[in-house]
């Protein structure tokens, strides 16, 4: 056992958030000296002989970990999934076709508000009016003529809800899925571009990946600078610009620790269990814990929930750092309580969690 | 002296590149356990406690060390300076005014390629009918009506030239300072805009600076993604979307090193002495090595030159790398030979690339 693991908390933030330890240790050991060639990897050429191998399993676990079809290739951005939100408007649409978008939140909101610039675009769906608490059936979303792509956020980090299962269209989906990046299998069948930031569950912030349909490449708006075209940066090996080595880096070892562990379909077993964990937790407590999201919609990554005061909810905060429970303030949006458990968060911690909530309901409920 | 040190090579890497060995190992100590708080600082969120304080004072260094005037701020964006290629025009053009362009080699070209979908531009002045051997003076620049901002790069990292003096215009400048970012004191007077990757001068690849004038942010164009303007960046401290943590950590420690080692102005006397040690090796040569820029325009950050024949050049670099002299090809566009020696590269470092130039040409010559 390491020496760090006694000192070590349970960190529930929504991102940046807790990396497998065997990961950061790894890192640590490896950062001055890369293999005994003299520097740190962060010294070198993303051109040469050390990070080009580096990239390329990079790429081809990212893809083979998540089942991800021969007809799907893999970038490596950066400018997070906010930087994606006006780039698949200006890289899919043309003067006569649409996008449309599916409001389940916050980060669809935004979606919404930064594609207006690049495209013709439209609301399909909204929950808005039911406070979000749930994600549509597929015959709720209506569809425009010369819809080009469907918008959706397969799990809204924020607001703690989720697609169940992914809708039946006509058109494809694009789908941000920044806080379910290979924690769940997908239908790949329906997507033509799945995109998130790594900063939840693949590595440290600072690297986007985007895994776009190759047989749309050709037909791609080509008149875009090259850094924000995806067929240019796909003929580049995500080197239109140069890329960022170290969070590249980092992601191929969490992915080697994914793949070690069970690969995706165990992940989604353990968030499966987790989150039930802490649903069963919040459902048994006789309304002192209530999460707002309709049963089959919550998500299995950011677990949401309110006490019943403000009060309580400070006291609960401050109570949950000493048992080394942290960063579980809900975002400052919704307020309230947010556990966000991505497939780094060990077992443990949702177990000291859901004991941790047990004790404070019992002295306070 | 570290145990690190025996084993280090001289690496004259265009970017990613050498970094302070004190700098990589101090993140190394911290990566694990961030000051014993019992998580690394990547897995921090970027609206935490133990953040925002680095990140403010990554912010002031990177201003006050500089010696950017109170009019200026700088944001820490994604995407490299081919990122800003696009954003400059979206934000500083509107439909009546222009950017001109100064075209001193790649990467202005590529700045033209890129910009020329975001606004109106044109070129004021090229030095291509003379190969790009030099910059211009002042008296040389075209500038037309309307023009808004006059881009210019003031190193050209794959040509190998630079600015002398920055140029007396009418209209501000736009500078892409890459390769000379912290490297050398500059006229604030004379600009709207700063930028450069962080990855040759001043950290990992995987972050960007962008010096902005904040009395221009007011006029800026309103009507664009939020990832992609600078008035919404600086009103949000760099962090419309989640900034790249790790990478501007390293640039704070780097700043630090920076700070501890005389600052701007110490960076930029031994930029000179450790170019004029390569140069006059160059000059001394009876013509073995060939510099093919002007010599007032000769950069000191990347200094390129030529053999007689591409044998002598593959069997120099061969024979440098087992002197532990690494990374000197020049860029596959001009080929040939480039020691890039930004600010981290040791005195030492120069001496020895020159010692071994002068016994390869003493017995190849």
């Amino acid at each position: 056992m390491s020496e760090n693991t006694n000192n070590r908390v349970y960190n529930f933030s929504a991102g940046p958030c807790t990396l497998p330890l065997e990961v950061l240790e790894e890192t640590q050991a490896e950062l001055v000296d890369y293999h005994q060639l003299g520097m740190s990897l962060l010294e070198m050429s993303h051109r040469g002989p050390v990070f080009e191998p580096i990239y390329e399993q990079t790429r081809r676990l990212a893809l083979s970990l998540w089942g991800a079809p021969d007809d799907f290739d893999v970038l490596f951005l950066q400018g997070g999934a906010s930087g994606q939100f006006p780039m698949v408007p200006m890289n899919l649409l043309d003067k006569t076709s649409r996008g449309a978008y599916i409001n389940t939140g916050h980060w669809v909101k935004t979606a919404l508000n930064d594609a207006q610039y690049s495209g013709d675009i439209y609301q399909a769906w909204t929950g808005e009016h039911e406070s979000f608490s749930r994600t549509p059936d597929s015959s709720e979303i209506e569809l425009q003529e010369h819809t080009r792509y469907v918008h959706l956020c397969s799990n809204e980090t924020i607001g703690g809800l989720r697609f169940p299962v992914f809708p039946d269209l006509d058109v494809p989906i694009v789908a941000d899925m920044s806080s379910e990046m290979l924690a769940r299998a997908i239908p790949w069948e329906k997507f033509d571009i799945v995109f998130g930031g790594a900063q939840k569950n693949l590595g440290p912030a600072g690297v986007t990946l985007v895994y776009i349909r190759k047989s749309i490449l050709g037909s791609l708006n080509k008149s875009i600078p090259r850094t924000f075209s995806y067929a240019a940066q796909q003929a580049n090996q995500s080197m239109s610009n140069t890329p960022p080595v170290f969070a590249i880096w980092m992601v191929n070892k969490v992915l080697h620790w994914l793949k070690r562990n069970g690969g995706v379909s165990e992940m989604q077993l353990r968030a499966t269990t987790r989150s039930k964990l802490l649903y069963d937790c919040i459902d048994g407590s006789e309304g002192f814990y209530q999460c707002p999201i309709q049963t089959a919609h919550r998500s299995q990554m950011n677990v949401v929930y309110k006490l019943p005061t403000p009060a309580l909810e400070k006291a609960f905060l401050e109570q949950a750092a000493e048992h080394k429970l942290m960063h579980l303030r809900g975002h400052r949006i919704v307020g309230g309580i947010r556990a966000s458990i991505y497939n780094a968060m060990p077992l443990e911690g949702v177990k000291t969690l859901v004991s941790f909530m047990q004790d404070f309901k019992n002295k306070n409920g």
